[in-house]
């Protein structure tokens, strides 16, 4: 019988600790339930691994332990926390998430958009002051919008903020025209070139080595000064510092994020003490349902697994996520 | 020569006191400008008079002046503060600023929807808090909205919801089916038994005596308690001490309110203690070139008046707006 190791979380309180739906394989494969801790031990004889601890930096210390393991769910879509060189020189197969977060994300970045356009912050914070302030406020329609990253979620925002009357650019690892859902595709090596177009400078982007650190001081100071960074790919895409010091200055406008180089953002950070941020807690693609809809996506790939078809979302272990078809 | 009256702030701090363009009349119209204090004598002789002070009530005081007016223009979509009895059965034409404000308000109450379901707000007050909590926020695609007011900027309102995947209906003064934005439109009598549905309420209606009161305790009351009210028409269109304590004690979830009462929101009212409100001071239309944007209108209209042509947005004084054509 095939062996699946289930990682889940060593917090014991945390609320979904145990992913639903797992009694399917009842009969047809051993699930072995595992904390971070007895990873080694459940990955031994294992043929599948399911990371519903999606964010655990765990497998690498484990891997010697790996002895027969074929595939790798990772319930995310961001794989960048998991990956290292043995598994992506190995032949295991590793898979993700993608798909489900994609419409989520898109509305949390078209809410970010026009929270930032109608200075819903500022009027947030008004009223604590007890303070009456009319000022002019922005059109979306006809904004520009910068999306880097041109996978699904990307994709899925730049279609929303469409249908809603913006102007929409990618940017990508190659730039080329007529993409059906951008348009224009920039590339990213050109980004500082292009930066200064952007209303909104949108990070959809996949943590790899191309995209870290991508927007740079250098991208900041030629954004626009009234400009608005959104980040809902990784923390580490953003030279942070850079970005605390052009929120404080006026380099641009405002800063919605939902990513951070570390998390939980520390409590010394900087950005807890600005008025022009919207720090949200790595949240925007967890939608009430999240949690049951990410374990029966997994269900329903290794139901492919187990009849031996092909699985579905399998990601570029080179590239770090799933190539478009 | 014809005479138009203008009438202007008397507060001379004013950014925008003046209304730009006028110039345009020269030799054709004699143009007076004016204060509420000044309005009785500009008034005498007068054919014309352009209310660039929209929320003037200085009119009716000096309606007895008014002995040769033909037409009168307000720089806003609502003429309630201007409407009075003696007005309405005048032979007075009344238009107004429809068509400017459409977009830019549908897109405020967008903006609203989707802080209220990925809980901006909350991420707000966290933030002064340094406080970093992950919590499951909502998808709008298939949420409902419930529009009331069936006129231009609801119309607007439905096409952008729609158009990011909500479903829509509208309340309306009689019930019919089959709108081409709303669908099905439900009778603003019959609120009480549809409000239950709504995720969303969202009040677009002008301030008339059928919507005087109408978000009543008892249709609070039939709301979902997890429901968002939206209101960017008047705020004596809801009992708004029944709406503080169904904010207060969990009636319902959340409101955005860009229109109270009484404006400026006085000191001590109890919605600026509240966390589940934004306050946003009557400016969700006020989009950066809404005030040339609205002087343009009224040269364009002026135009029409001087040429003899029929005026644009002439509104129906009896029911106190434009109706549909």
């Amino acid at each position: 019988m095939p062996v699946i190791a289930v990682l889940i979380p060593s917090d014991t309180s945390s609320p979904e600790r145990m992913p639903p739906g797992l009694d399917a394989f009842e009969g047809r494969a051993e699930v072995r339930i595992t904390d971070p801790d007895g990873l080694p031990q459940a990955l031994e004889g294992a043929d599948a691994l399911f990371l519903w601890d999606f964010f655990s930096e765990a497998v690498e210390s484990a891997w010697p332990h790996a002895d027969r393991l074929q595939w790798i769910h990772v319930a995310a879509a961001g794989v960048d926390k998991l990956m290292f060189d043995e598994l992506a020189a190995s032949q295991v197969t590793v898979t993700n998430a993608q798909g489900f977060f994609d419409r989520p994300i898109a509305e949390f970045v078209l809410g970010a958009v026009l929270a930032q356009a109608k200075e819903f912050a500022l009027s947030h914070r008004y009223r604590t002051e007890r303070r009456w302030v009319h000022r002019e406020t922005r059109r979306i329609q006809g904004q520009r919008a910068m999306i880097i990253g041109t996978g699904a979620i990307g994709r899925e925002t730049a279609r929303l903020l469409r249908a809603v009357g913006m102007e929409v650019r990618g940017v990508g690892r190659t730039a080329r025209r007529e993409d059906p859902d951008f348009g224009d595709v920039v590339s990213s090596e050109e980004l500082a070139e292009h930066a200064g177009w952007a209303d909104h400078l949108i990070n959809a982007a996949p943590l790899t080595p191309q995209t870290a650190g991508l927007i740079s001081a250098e991208i900041l100071a030629a954004m626009n000064p009234e400009a608005h960074l959104v980040n809902i790919g990784r923390g580490e895409s953003v030279d942070e510092p850079a970005l605390i010091e052009a929120l404080q200055t006026g380099g641009i406008g405002f800063a919605s994020l939902d990513v951070f180089a570390e998390e939980p953002l520390p409590q010394d950070s900087a950005l807890w003490d600005l008025d022009n941020v919207l720090i949200s807690p790595h949240m925007s693609g967890d939608v009430v349902g999240w949690s049951a809809a990410l374990a029966e996506q997994f269900v329903e790939n290794a139901e492919r697994w187990l009849a031996g078809e092909t699985l579905n979302n399998i990601v570029d272990k080179d590239r770090g996520y799933v190539p478009r078809h």
